[in-house]
């Protein structure tokens, strides 16, 4: 594999960003109607903002295509620009389906980038330069992934495992293991030559669709089935009975575990999925004190907390590594170290106060 | 001195019942106009409908003077029945004024009892055989102050030292001490003979105002200019502009630290001025977890936590020891072992946020 050469010279690529996803992690602020990657959490941008600005660079970049979900669609289009393509899916799928739609609506031999729209990466520099070492693999076909070195025996993600070096910083993909459990983790850290599948991809639109052809022939046989009468405008949109019956798959359990043709570039560029409290703590600044305060919030001989308020008047004296998350309606206390836990308590409301979750 | 005698024969007390405080120490719950004495802290009722269910049995008690400011008059009307009667101050002077005031409204002879609106006392019974235990001493000109137990260094009270003893569990007051610093409040504790003076008093209310006539006689006299052309009606009002030139001054200072007829009685009865969120939880019944919870609240994985909400949808993990109060405008968070600290928060936002005091 060779390098992929500078801006002038390099072969524009499509983004494709993944904006369909609905979370709990993030309560109170996240809401099934105002999904992670719509929350202003960084000092007033959005996530969503924040992934399309990485890939503003139209030298590198064309316009992104953004699939959502109807309840997104507005709210989406406003944030990523007037020249994104949106694909409106009637129902969610999963991943697999999700991206047969981006790469039916392209042209094969583009390259697609997909992101999701909910992670961020402080670096965006240095994670473009290694999409650019990603593209001689991508134009010949493979199915390169973006791996996150891990920090932590994180039960969250999938792991890769590296396996032969392809140059340019890629390796050939070994294995793809699923979420494991907490001592797996544990042994994959400790064994080494794995990292964290981000879901961040790059591949030709015909590459993907080979593979999916080969693995998973039904997804994408159904998905074309739904784009057969589409109404082909800025926003694409499939028809919403054939969709339904798409079987929901991932990407990664649909193509990538089963491929041959797939590489994997280990990046070091600042990533989080801000997929807690605590995460999103990590990924702030902080005062002297190390709190990251925002918004009305009185911290008087606070340390080490993330202290939010979208209104209410919040007076927090004495406390130490504490997430304190306020809105309107609902607040949220919670140790850092146990902000994974707020999707139980998420799921105890969704039982007695629905309209809170 | 000799015992009181039974509820037969027992002269009629007049309960006199102090109603203007205001405080920021239940912050957020207390506001400048919603004072601690209004507060629904048990069970949904007031610290001033437990004083005037304390003094209920028509027996024992007169119905209650209730002295006031016009900012909570209406208020208090409403919670301590309709045979109390209201004197409205125009403006708040402390104790000393406000007792000239009862006690002028009231025949020389009667026997007031005071007691602040915002204490609790746990065991009313037990409190109503104190009362008895007083009357002969009271009959008899004593000013008798109610002294408890100190369980700490307390530096938020005054204390009173015992004298010779008087019969029936009073003793001669043989000094009063103002609110000690916490080395001399230490000190105090260790030497004992000492109570905590808790602002609860029996006298005749001629012997009052001779009292007062002796030692303040400008309050005296200033107060009866106040009230020479008063309303007389169910709310006694005195003159506003009068009664703005009495000197401010708590009956501790005016009267009982230089009247030699003072006596003390020590009383058990679960007294608490619920004076901090610790202090409230404390007085307050908890679950096996040792947490005290009230409104919308969630707790997972909680223990010996003070959690109240007025409306927003509270959610607690993993949190020890801690005071949340959530009001529809503001929260606090603080460990229960430094709650004291609330007023400091307080005072600080009165800068900025004004309207949240």
């Amino acid at each position: 594999l060779s390098g992929g050469g500078d801006a002038e010279t390099v072969r524009r690529i499509t983004p494709v960003i993944l904006c369909g996803g609905s979370g709990a992690r993030l309560w109170p602020l996240s809401r099934k109607a105002r999904p992670k990657q719509m929350l202003p959490l960084f000092e007033g941008r959005t996530m969503l903002q924040l992934t399309t600005e990485r890939i503003a660079d139209r030298n590198l970049f064309n316009a992104p295509v953004v699939v959502t979900a109807a309840a997104q669609a507005d709210d989406a289009a406003a944030q990523v620009g007037a020249d994104a393509m949106l694909i409106v899916e009637p129902c969610g799928r999963s991943t697999a389906p999700a991206l047969a739609l981006a790469a039916l609506a392209a042209d094969p031999d583009t390259l697609l980038l997909v992101m999701p729209s909910d992670h961020l990466i402080a670096d965006s520099t240095r994670f473009r330069e290694c999409v650019r070492s990603a593209i001689a693999a991508a134009e010949q076909g493979m199915l390169v992934t973006f791996g996150v070195r891990p920090t932590r025996p994180e039960t969250g993600f999938g792991y890769i495992r590296r396996g032969e070096a392809l140059g340019n910083g890629l390796f050939r993909a070994a294995r793809f293991i699923e979420k494991p459990h907490a001592v797996g983790a544990a042994a994959l850290l400790a064994e080494g030559g794995y990292d964290w599948n981000a879901g961040i991809f790059l591949f030709r639109a015909d590459a993907y669709l080979a593979a999916l052809a080969e693995h998973a022939p039904d997804i994408l046989k159904q998905v074309e089935i739904a784009v057969e009468t589409p109404a082909m405008e800025a926003r694409f949109a499939p028809s919403a009975t054939a969709f339904a019956q798409v079987r929901a798959e991932s990407i990664d359990r649909a193509v990538m575990e089963r491929a041959s043709n797939v590489a994997v570039i280990p990046i070091d560029v600042g990533w989080s999925d801000v997929g807690s409290w605590e995460a999103l703590y990590a990924a702030s600044p902080r005062d002297e004190a190390g709190n990251c305060l925002s918004g009305p919030v009185e911290a008087l001989a606070a340390a080490g907390c993330l202290i939010r308020s979208e209104g209410p008047q919040v007076v927090a004296i004495g406390v130490e590594n504490l997430a304190i998350i306020a809105t309107g309606d609902a607040i949220l206390i919670v140790p850092l170290d146990q902000s994974q836990r707020v999707g139980e308590a998420v799921t105890r409301l969704a039982t007695g106060a629905p309209s809170l979750v």
